[in-house]
């Protein structure tokens, strides 16, 4: 079983040039659950100062209407962020971690140790408050200021963190560098660490690579595939950052290799469509100009 | 040993808006083997009234430096066509049939199996020539007026095309429609008639998959991968038909992954940045933006 977990209310939004208002968000993560999404990103609780487009969480969370089946979670950088989490109807936290010390430092002010360190006091919290809480490792396939990461690095910090009570673990190809090869070797250090948990992927098509190592992470038997609809996004404090894979079609190719995804691509595509009209040049989804296979031949 | 046929000079003029001029074919071409690129599908042996395009293949040819260690091919979709390409300086044809009927018919006039009947025709003409033929068969993926495309009919078409002396089989996803099963499913089928010969990939990155498409007919052993330089392509005759996956993002992706390729990434980035300027929006390709791994970091 592979959950997709969409991200596009969140990594997607927050480097866009035009800030969505309260109520688009609410309607984009409405219609997300509608289209079949059961596990979505839906805030990220950092300083709006900083990240004005992820102004508005605990408004969004507070108007959001009952979505009965879906998890949603919120992206927190640091304990306080968990806080105010906490504070909200969320069901759960995606904590972010930082392999690459230098880029932990510009993204949120700590080095990568002192963001596994918080990572324990944020899952103490959220144990507290009874949610799961997911590790998200940053630059976890390269940095862009640091260049290569090491995987066994990497598999450190996933170990204490699995010790702290993380529920999943999340590798995220933060500025899309990685090619398959860094997908398996990866997998094959922070394999033994997980003690039975469920990891995932997080990857950006920044160099086209990016479905490429989501089909290998398919065939690693991958539990969590991030994506964000239209193919929106990428981190503010990485330099010439493009978007996460695109839900759309991350879809197609699911479900064309016979992974049941549970999504409906009518609705993806609409959605998709609604974005188009909103930031037109943001769409690296394909799927929405090209049509499910078969398309043509009906029309 | 894989070989990267680049295809920019053929299947990513044939369908611009701007027809490039014969002194702009040849410098591309020039530029393409002075990148590293060994084998060349540098012209195209179609009727000029029916893609415009492709006009003046003799008069590049002719125009073109020694290029040494350079092997250029012509595609031709019948016999008329390769012996147009036979009078030339070329070193090898590259015929193209297709697995869907009605694709056949719209696109070269004829069904499938005349096609591989006219293969036999050009593989005769070449043998006599001393030159090689390798089958290109289009479509192999799904058609987009049959939809699906059955593969033990492509291996049957293989196996005729092996006995009449194909040098090479290139199987294609003319449309993009294929996900990486697809690629595994026709391997499989094909695989036991290649009577030992290579085979390859052909792709479009029409629905994000092509580059999955590629790391997994790189598991399987391809010998030959097709690429465009910039991404460009896209046959005249298939509805929203778009790009090839793009000879400098495949250059990363193989590099990263161990693979030589023997390519100056520095030369294909000045390429596509030259391709920029004359059709900036068909460069599908995201090296040329995005920058190889590690150049933020030296920055």
């Amino acid at each position: 079983m592979v959950t997709l977990c969409e991200v596009g209310p969140r990594d997607g939004l927050q480097n866009l040039p035009r800030t969505f208002t309260v109520e688009e968000k609410i309607t984009l993560i409405t219609r997300l659950a509608a289209a079949g999404l059961s596990s979505i990103e839906a805030v990220s609780m950092v300083n709006p100062a900083r990240v004005p487009q992820m102004a508005g969480a605990e408004e969004v969370l507070a108007g959001l209407p009952e979505l009965p089946g879906v998890h949603l979670s919120a992206l927190v950088l640091n304990l306080r962020g968990a806080e105010r989490a906490l504070a909200t109807r969320i069901d759960g936290l995606r904590f972010a971690v930082v392999a690459s010390d230098t880029f932990c430092r510009r993204n949120q002010g700590m080095s990568s140790e002192e963001s596994v360190a918080e990572f324990a006091r944020a899952a103490k919290a959220a144990r507290s408050s009874e949610r799961d809480i997911v590790a998200v490792i940053a630059t976890a396939y390269g940095c862009p200021f640091e260049g290569e990461i090491a995987p066994a690095r990497v598999a450190r910090m996933v170990e204490a963190m699995i010790a702290a009570g993380a529920s999943q673990v999340v590798l995220a190809d933060t500025i899309g560098v990685a090619v398959p090869a860094n997908i398996r070797c990866l997998h094959d250090h922070v394999a033994p660490v997980l003690g039975g948990r469920p990891w995932g992927v997080h990857l950006h098509n920044t160099r086209n690579t990016g479905y490429a190592n989501l089909s290998t992470a398919l065939e690693l038997g991958t539990s969590v595939v991030d994506a964000s609809i239209g193919g929106l996004g990428g981190c503010p404090f990485a330099p010439r950052a493009t978007g996460n894979v695109a839900t759309e079609d991350v879809n197609y190719l699911m479900q064309r290799s016979g992974v049941a995804t549970g999504l409906d691509h009518d609705r993806l595509s609409d959605l998709v469509d609604w974005l188009d009209g909103l930031v037109p040049e943001r769409i690296t989804g394909q799927l929405g100009r090209a049509g499910w296979f078969g398309a043509e031949a009906a029309a």
